[in-house]
């Protein structure tokens, strides 16, 4: 919907993917639209229909009932928000609602919230050439992915004209003739002709919880791994179920489209006497950016941490393809391994062409439980324009199994930035131009190809950080004075990372 | 260098990925140019090198030997091909050669041969403004797909100029003051500026079996799971080595950059004395043809029939991300698995944009030793611009299991095709407009949205073939019939499929 407001796609037909007619004549379903469901009468194997046209309720029986009710945009209770210029976006007349705000001579929208919806929305805003703001109340957008590696992404945006206001809340929202004002928790406020609330969306699962269906704490209704509810003959699927994480067998609210579609299926399968089963929901997914691409599976960073796993993680900064064909475009993979086994619990990519690529190989080598032994190992296409004879799955194998093997020590940018962490002599392997462009403060410079004769200026009695632009030359150089026998680590994802921390 | 000679590559220099000045500075390696190993000297570990510059000859002694040799464009005996107007691209003096031969006003060229090579070259020749005739042995361009799969590739080469002579042989190369003539198996003729071999390779394993060095039956130097030659202390990596298939473990010739950069790092790590192991190459490979790009990974069905391995197929023609956002291009994908256990033998896609990635998927599945019923439940990257809700991954997933499942017995254009085959009646549930444009000789047409209502016109004392354009319409006609008791099977990949087969 967001790409039919921006005009990407011309045609609102398109939006529907499974039209009610086909569905009837195709699938001989009995599709009733205009027709609410108003209760679920469990006990008795019935619903209460209200027809929307005429008023009149009825009830149905069922051999087998199945939840698909879905998630509805979360509107939280902040006065002015029900405003004809507040808008969310969920079905089609929201679409509409939104397409009409967005061709109608506005000049300025207020985005709430930058999610995956809040991104979209406002790029296909400025596509219409509304100036628009995002206000986030977090530290990043992209709430999914970790914080360092948004921060390209959250330069690109400004790059491309949009407001951004993170770690700022929509209070009020002012409805008047000349427009409406959005007033924030940090005492500023926005003028925009319209606003969008992007800020998540919460399982509808009020009918189910009326009927007895249990729910879990975040509203999703829970069910089994054949999506059965606690009640008999109710299943439920999609976004108003709360799903089984893949990789840490926790519950989560995780609202996907993919996972939506296999959870049907194996719902239609299970209620016909089959006994499939759903294996949990990875969180994969991707966003367009205004031509740039984040993608993901499997455990975040932050999550990691909340949850209180023990994981190791590397960066790298490939490219998508070989460097000496033309159109090469930088991308930045973080991969987050189990240190004790180098299973692989999630990645993240941020960059152009390719990165929904390399989120799909890793997300099939979590599906199989595989680690960073495996990718070091994968064989992938190769051709110039197409990747690398080593492609970055394999470069990310190679670098989280050689920490794992203890060729490479690596420190991380944050440890550097711990207050508690024992200073270390900062080690500058790059040239002598990039390091005048540039360093860490306090590092000392000696380019890769002379370190070799100038290890007398390497101390003895401190830890080294060895670092160079993206962490190869820094590689390179960990290996040799541990062959030394310094003590020795190299900064993982270079001076590149380190900027991300800086700026 | 097929995109050096065609220009896409502006820089000569680009295609030194790794400058000696680096390996010396950086990595200090004594690296020796124009010096020419001459013998392998193993029962005295030394090798005999003869100084290009001076002519000089010396002994250098090793504790280990790697072989990395590679392979070389094959010339065959053939009266003329060592004429100066006939090229070959291995390394940078023939990339010159042929960017001096592409670029000095002329107008016809000649490529023997419709490899990865050869098509490239054929590219770039065109980019060029060169007029171009393939000359090719087999049926088809690309061997190591299969023939079905190229058909709309070759139509693609023929749309955008070049000649294509399939089935054809060239026996005689005239050089003469007005150019080359190339004299055809047929008695044709082409005249040319210039001719390009582009037959395949042979392993570079003179030097090893002079020295002793066992050697398969096609030339590549026999090496066990470390890249032990059966020499002591030798190794051998690359395209001069024989390698394991990976999936149906026998030796093979598979001269790939990404398997042979894997073999380079085990025989370094074995050497140093770890215990590395090469796990067999998958053959995944792709190749861009005018931006059409084909790709593979594992096993071809020509392979696996000429093995006498069991296999099924399956294929579909989804498009590479939702059809309802812009630019969504088709793609055609097969995919070869085991009919026991419905592991994963091989796939081939041809298309354009994420075919690549769709390979790469599946290579990770093979690499993975998972099945059909795995690629169901993929969880991959979704936005309307990347991907599919369920993605080309999770269809593919979806047919094969169906197939191995019996929810949907099959019928392939070959088996229709094969005189001893019974024939069947063939149902078109497609619509009225796309019968009457084309369909199977002999066909019925019944819509599928009237399937129900008119299955009194379906013969219940034959077995039927149901199709449509694609084969989920049937699909959907295969299970309305088998549900009455039809004796029915859909026709994998439709009409679409059956018409490479008819042209």
């Amino acid at each position: 919907m967001p790409y039919y407001v921006g005009g990407e796609i011309k045609s609102r037909d398109k939006l529907l993917v499974a039209p009610i007619d086909m569905l009837r004549q195709r699938h001989r379903l009995d599709v009733r639209t205009r027709s609410e469901v108003v209760a679920l009468e469990v006990a008795e194997k019935r619903v209460r229909v209200r027809d929307l046209e005429s008023g009149h309720e009825y009830t149905e029986s069922y051999d087998k009932l199945i939840i698909a009710t879905g998630a509805s945009p979360f509107r939280p209770p902040i006065e002015g928000i029900d405003g004809p210029r507040v808008l969310t976006l969920r079905d089609l007349a929201d679409a509409d609602r939104m397409h009409h705000s967005a061709t109608s001579g506005a000049s300025h929208a207020v985005v709430v919230g930058a999610g995956f919806i809040g991104i979209e929305v406002a790029e296909n805003l400025v596509r219409r050439g509304i100036r628009t703001t995002i206000v986030e109340l977090g530290d990043q957008i992209l709430p999914p992915w970790d914080r360092e590696m948004m921060a390209p992404l959250e330069d690109h945006l400004r790059d491309q004209g949009v407001e951004l206001r993170l770690n700022e809340l929509a209070q009020r929202f002012i409805d008047s003739p000349q427009g409406l004002k959005i007033e924030l928790q940090s005492g500023a406020s926005v003028d925009a002709d319209f606003a969008a609330i992007c800020i998540g969306v919460r399982p509808e699962s009020r009918l189910a919880a009326d009927a007895g269906i249990a729910c879990g704490s975040r509203g999703g209704i829970v069910v089994n791994d054949h999506m059965q509810t606690n009640v008999a003959d109710v299943y439920a699927v999609g976004d108003v179920t709360e799903v089984t994480d893949f990789v840490t067998k926790k519950s989560a609210q995780i609202p996907l489209a993919g996972p939506a579609n296999r959870q049907g299926r194996i719902a239609a399968d299970h209620l016909f006497g089959r006994p499939s089963t759903y294996r949990g929901t990875q969180g994969t997914a991707v966003v367009g950016v205004f031509g740039k691409v984040a993608a993901m599976t499997g455990q975040s960073e932050k999550t990691l941490r909340r949850e209180g796993l023990r994981y190791e993680k590397i960066y790298i900064h490939p490219t998508d393809h070989a460097g000496y064909y033309p159109g090469a475009e930088a991308m930045t993979l973080k991969l987050l391994f189990d240190p004790d086994d180098g299973a692989i619990l999630g990645a993240q990519c941020v960059g152009g062409n390719g990165v929904d690529k390399r989120i799909d190989v890793i997300a099939m080598a979590i599906q199989a439980g595989m680690t960073v032994y495996d990718l070091e190992e994968s064989e992938l296409c190769y051709a110039p324009q197409f990747g690398h004879a080593k492609d970055p799955i394999n470069m990310a194998g190679f670098v989280a199994a050689g920490v794992l093997r203890g060729d490479q020590p690596i420190v991380h940018v944050d440890t550097l930035n711990d207050k508690s962490h024992d200073p270390s002599f900062l080690l500058d392997v790059r040239s002598e131009a990039e390091f005048a462009a540039g360093h860490l403060p306090g590092a000392t410079n000696i380019p890769i190809e002379q370190l070799r004769e100038r290890l007398g200026e390497v101390p003895r009695d401190q830890t080294i950080t060895a670092y160079c632009k993206v962490g190869q030359r820094g590689y390179l150089a960990t290996r040799v004075l541990m062959q030394h026998h310094f003590d020795v680590a190299n900064l993982s994802g270079g001076y590149t990372l380190w900027c991300r921390y800086h700026d």
